[in-house]
This record gives C-alpha cells, sequence and structure tokens, in this order.
C-alpha cells in the first residue's frame, strides 16, 4: 500500500483507519450481508449509523438540545442560497463580513434574495487579515450576520476568542475547512454549516447546525428540498440522503472521539501549525502569506522569492510524495492544508523536505 | 462474506464485483497513493474519473451530442423544483402525468412555480396502472410534460414502446428507477433525470441528461445552484461534486458495459421480470397488484390472500435471507425490486421461496 502525504485543500486526507474499515466492511457491514450503499435509507440498519452519526456529532461540538443537525446535499455553495431563503425572511436584510472568495459568493447569493450588506471586507490586501468590526458596525436590523471562520483559500480564520461581537444578532457561520478542528462555542451561533469534504468525510454531505426557532420562515418561492423546515422535521430523511457519506462521516466522528475529541485535535492541530508557521518566520526562505494575528489552523500559504522557486517546489514536493501543495492561483506559491488528518509525522516530513529545499535553493 | 438477496426498492443491491472493487482500491487508488475520496476535485486523477464515467453513461444510453450529462446533488426531490425554475419559464405551465406518489410530488412542487396542470391520473385505481393519453390531451403551449418512467411503488412502467404523444412538447421524464434497464431513445425526451440508488450507485447523485437548448432560462428566483447553466457551463464542477459516489457509478457503468449494455440487460431483465411474473399468475396464490399491461421489469408488487399470510411471507423470508420483501404501506404486500444488479439467481431462489411458502399455506 502506497499513500502520498496529502496536502490537498478539499477533499482532503482522511484517517487511514477510516478508509481501511470502511474497505474491510464495504460488501458486508457487520454481517448484515450488504454494504451501506445498498440499505434502504428506511432500515433499522442505515437509521442506526444516522442516529449514532448525528450523536457523535453532537457529542463531538456539544450541541445544544435546541439545535437541529441536518445531514444535507449541495455542498456549502447550496447554503449560500439556503441561508438567505430560509432566515432573511424578516426584514429582508442581512449582514456579510468578507473575508475570502467564498464569503463574498455567498454575499452575492444572498443579494439575490435580500439587502445583502458588506459589513467589512479585506479584499484590499487579498483576503490576507480578518476586517476589525464592533458592534456598532452590524445592522440591529440584520436577519442575521454572516461569517466564514476559516478561509481555505488565503489560510486566515476567525477563531473562537475573535468572533465579531454581533450583541442579539444570529449568527451565521460557514465552517467548511475548520469544523471539528478548534472549539467552538455553537451557542454563540444561530447556524452553522460546512460541506464534510475537508475534516468530515467525502464530498457529497452538508452538515447544518440549526437552532430551532429558525425553523419554518422560509420565504414563498424556497424549493420544497431548500426548506430547513422539511429536512429537521424529517430527520434528514425526506428524499434519501447520501447515506454511505454520511457513514464515512460516522467513521472520522470515531476516530475523532477516540482520539480525545475536538479539545484534544485542537492541541495536536495547534502543534502542527505552530511548527509549520514557526518554521516559514525563522526560515529567511519562505514567506507566509496571511497576517500572523489571523493566520489559520488549516491551510497554511506560503511563498518563496520567486515563481520558478514555487513552481520548482511544488515539483519536487509530488516527487517526494508530498502533493497538492500548489497554491490557489489568487494567491500563488504553495499551501499546505493540514486538516485533522493530516499527522504531525506529515508536518515534520514537509519541514524537512523544506528545509532541505531552502538549502539547495537559498 | 455473508451477503442476503437483497430486494430493496432503493438504495438497492450493487453488483458484488463493483463493490470488491471499490473496497480493494479504497486506501489507494490506481497507485495514486489515496482514496477517490480524498482527490481534490480539480485534480486530473478526479477528473479522468468523471469524464470517463460521462463518457460510459453516453455509451450506455446512446446519448446525442447536443444533451448535456450533469451530475448533482439532492436526489430525484430536488429535480422536482429545478424543473420548472429552468423549464416552466416561457409560457408558465406544464402537463403532469399522475402515475403514482413521486409524480404527484413533482406535479405538486411544479404547481408552486406556475401551472402544473394534470393530464391524467390512475390515482383512482392505486395506480395501478398508466393512463391512457393521445395527443389531443396535452396542452399545447406547455412549456414541458413530466411523466414517471417506472413507479416503484407501485410496480407500473411506461416502457419505450408506449410514451405518451406528445407532439412537439418537450418531454421530462423521472427515470429514477429503471434507467439503464432497457432501451428509451434519448432523443425522444427533453430531459431525463434519476437518482443513482437503483441502478447506478449509491444515494447522493443525480443525473440529468437535458437537451442543449433547454439551458439559460431559470426564472429569477432560481438559486444559483439550481440553475442547470452553471452546471454545464462548469461541466458538474461548479462547485465540489459528490467525486465518490459519481466513482461507484463509473465502476456500474463498467460492469454493464462489459454485460453487453442496456440491451444486454434488457433482456436479462425481461426473462427475470416473466418468470417472476408468470410464476405469480399461475400460482393460484399469489396475485399480482399492477395491470398486466404496465407492469414494471424493475418493481414486482405481490400480495396473498390476507394480510397474516402476507406478513408471515415477509418474516420467513427475511429469515431465509430474501430481505426487504415488504411491500409500501400503501399497496400493501410484498414487492420484489430486481434491479439491474439483481441475478437470475437471485429470481429463481425467490421463486423457489414463494412454491414452498404457497405449498406450506396455499
Amino acid at each position: 500500500m502506497n499513500r502520498i502525504l496529502n496536502f490537498s485543500a478539499g477533499p482532503a486526507v482522511l484517517p487511514v483507519e477510516v478508509l481501511s474499515k470502511a474497505g474491510a466492511e464495504i460488501v458486508d457491514y457487520h454481517g448484515y450481508g450488504l454494504s451501506v450503499m445498498e440499505m434502504s435509507h428506511r432500515s433499522k440498519a442505515y437509521s442506526d449509523i444516522q442516529d449514532e452519526t448525528e450523536q457523535l456529532l453532537r457529542k463531538l461540538m456539544n450541541i445544544p438540545d435546541n439545535y437541529h443537525v441536518l445531514f444535507l446535499q449541495g455542498g456549502a455553495s447550496t447554503q449560500f442560497a439556503m441561508i438567505p431563503l430560509n432566515l432573511m425572511n424578516k426584514n429582508h436584510t442581512a449582514d456579510y463580513l468578507i473575508t475570502g472568495s467564498w464569503a463574498s459568493k455567498a454575499q452575492e447569493e444572498g443579494a439575490r434574495y435580500g439587502d445583502a450588506r458588506i459589513v467589512a471586507s479585506s479584499k484590499d490586501k487579498t483576503y490576507t487579515y480578518i476586517p476589525k468590526t464592533t458592534k456598532a458596525d452590524y445592522n440591529p436590523d440584520a436577519d442575521y450576520v454572516h461569517i466564514c471562520t476559516n478561509n481555505t483559500i488565503y489560510g486566515t480564520r476567525i477563531s473562537p476568542d475573535n468572533l465579531p461581537d454581533v450583541g442579539a444578532l444570529d449568527l451565521v457561520a460557514d465552517m467548511s475547512s475548520n469544523i471539528l478542528s478548534e472549539v467552538y462555542d455553537v451557542n454563540k451561533f444561530a447556524l452553522i454549516y460546512a460541506g464534510a469534504q475537508k475534516n468530515m468525510g467525502p464530498a457529497g454531505v452538508t452538515i447544518v447546525i440549526i437552532r430551532d426557532d429558525l425553523l419554518g420562515n422560509a420565504m414563498e418561492c424556497t424549493p420544497t428540498m431548500l426548506d430547513y423546515k422539511i429536512h429537521a422535521d424529517n430527520g434528514s430523511l425526506y428524499n434519501t440522503p447520501p447515506c454511505y457519506n454520511i457513514y464515512i462521516c460516522k467513521l472520522v466522528y470515531e476516530w475523532l472521539d477516540k482520539l480525545g475529541g475536538v479539545s484534544a485535535i485542537e492541541e495536536i492541530n495547534k502543534v502542527k501549525a505552530q511548527k509549520l508557521y514557526d518554521y516559514i518566520d525563522n526560515s529567511n526562505f519562505y514567506h507566509g502569506t496571511a497576517e500572523k494575528e489571523y493566520r489559520s489552523l488549516m491551510n497554511v500559504p506560503f511563498i518563496c522569492n520567486n515563481d520558478e522557486l514555487n513552481a520548482e517546489f511544488v515539483k519536487q514536493a509530488t516527487a517526494r510524495g508530498l502533493q497538492n501543495l500548489k497554491g490557489h492561483r489568487t494567491v500563488g506559491g504553495m499551501r499546505a492544508s493540514i486538516y485533522n488528518a493530516m499527522s504531525m509525522e506529515g508536518i515534520d516530513t514537509l519541514i524537512s523536505f523544506m528545509q532541505e529545499f531552502a538549502k539547495q535553493n537559498g
């Protein structure tokens, strides 16, 4: 078995234990005589899986009872529409903090259904920082405030102790690329959403954690399948859910739970990221592109002094099995995505290679 | 390895060869050193998979070049909204043929966006037949005519030689439960859609085959992710697609292609279904619930003389490894779903059990 070190921004590395387990039971799940892919979504065997998946996520994130956990389809991009369609129906206005191109896409989609006001944006500096805001910056009539807690492309984050002060307003967060990476207090949010394909499982399932009182206010034009209440009322079984994708999430949650949960992985993630940032900062060869105060624990963009070196770095790294390190075209250089499933050894191997490359080219 | 005979209506049985192959390469796909679940959707390795999946489907269904093949999320239920949102924007009226509860749900969703006229319905007899219509029954101004080619719950179908004569109108078909089971001429349709979880793969991917001229007419309120043109323009990569689900479809398409394609499986399916229907009709113990003329090749509902016998049948069959035979509550009795991946031996085993049960209880 050959395994690369996969620094992909997403879909991303999964724990090899999870993949092996899934492989071992793909033809015959727990003696039931069929694959999870072949189970009726109305069967006891499958509903046990989905229930356990939800319970594990509730445990891992300490999700209060007054929140529903939904397993949906369509990715975060579908949430960009579902959020205004369901939540922007009181004052028809919402506030958006623009910290990257995905936050910007969310705002653009919101603007199709009401007044999606831009509170602040870091576009002026290619989203290398998080704009500072105060409570006074937010519209007290906003139906919600939308933020993105981790900006995959630019390597910035809004950490749990740096959430904007939005007073009594409903905070909605896209956590696609840092959910389960550190402890956020769910109570501070009205709605959290995340595509699975970074820290949870395969692409094709989107987790939505929504406070119960927000259900039932969808706009008239909302497609049935885009109404949160429909899914909440039916335990995410209004129609056939992406059963196998949910099952893989369950295996990932089990892996994380055994490891000690989110607080345990947070410690590991902080050590992993700090190692890499410290090396970059002390290297005199590499340069981190995000402002230090706002650095992501999940995505570490860095550059060499010129584009030829960047290209050569990616090429040589790839040949050595350190793959998918090419940065997003809007930032250039490299990006190491170091999600929960990226091991400490993976970070050490990356740093060793960076040292070697710097020595040869410095 | 224990394998039941899985007569589930969906998600449903998949070829064991497909599952074994997926299991064997789940940790390391073709020496790439990662799982298909872990691949960036922008990587060459993944885009090759998606391209091959599309090419195989085009080959299997003989899809003309002026049709796009889209890999979407949200199941057929999301299509119930996407179709009117994208296609009911000229005359704001469409015709629906109601042949089951799913067709009815499609019509109800359509009615939220325009005049979704019911051309005919077989609800009067619990959808046990397909209403006969003539060209004169259809509104010449209809933006489309919606049909469901196979009614999973009731075991009826609109066979390729029994498609309604809708003249020059655009025919839209939900083929979720009989796509790839027999040869339909794609040219006769404007749009074909199908959730994967019966004849193609795991739940979580929906195939849409759409004639190019229908793109670009979405209503103003259409969420970006529900606009066919967005997905067509981006090769189903506008956002992260359900990559692993698509990959399993590829394996199923390869399996079907090796077997000789749709015309070959059609012959097998006809023999499988005929065996079962012939036995039922000659048994004097079981009774098929659908009218003979409209019988499905995929779903075979049948009943014993009373509910106690039905319950006992399901119980004993389950104990013998013939599972998920309980009929839908609206029909009662039993339903054997015999999709492409159900083997001839599976049918023979079912008939043997039915004979034995009839003998003991007749």
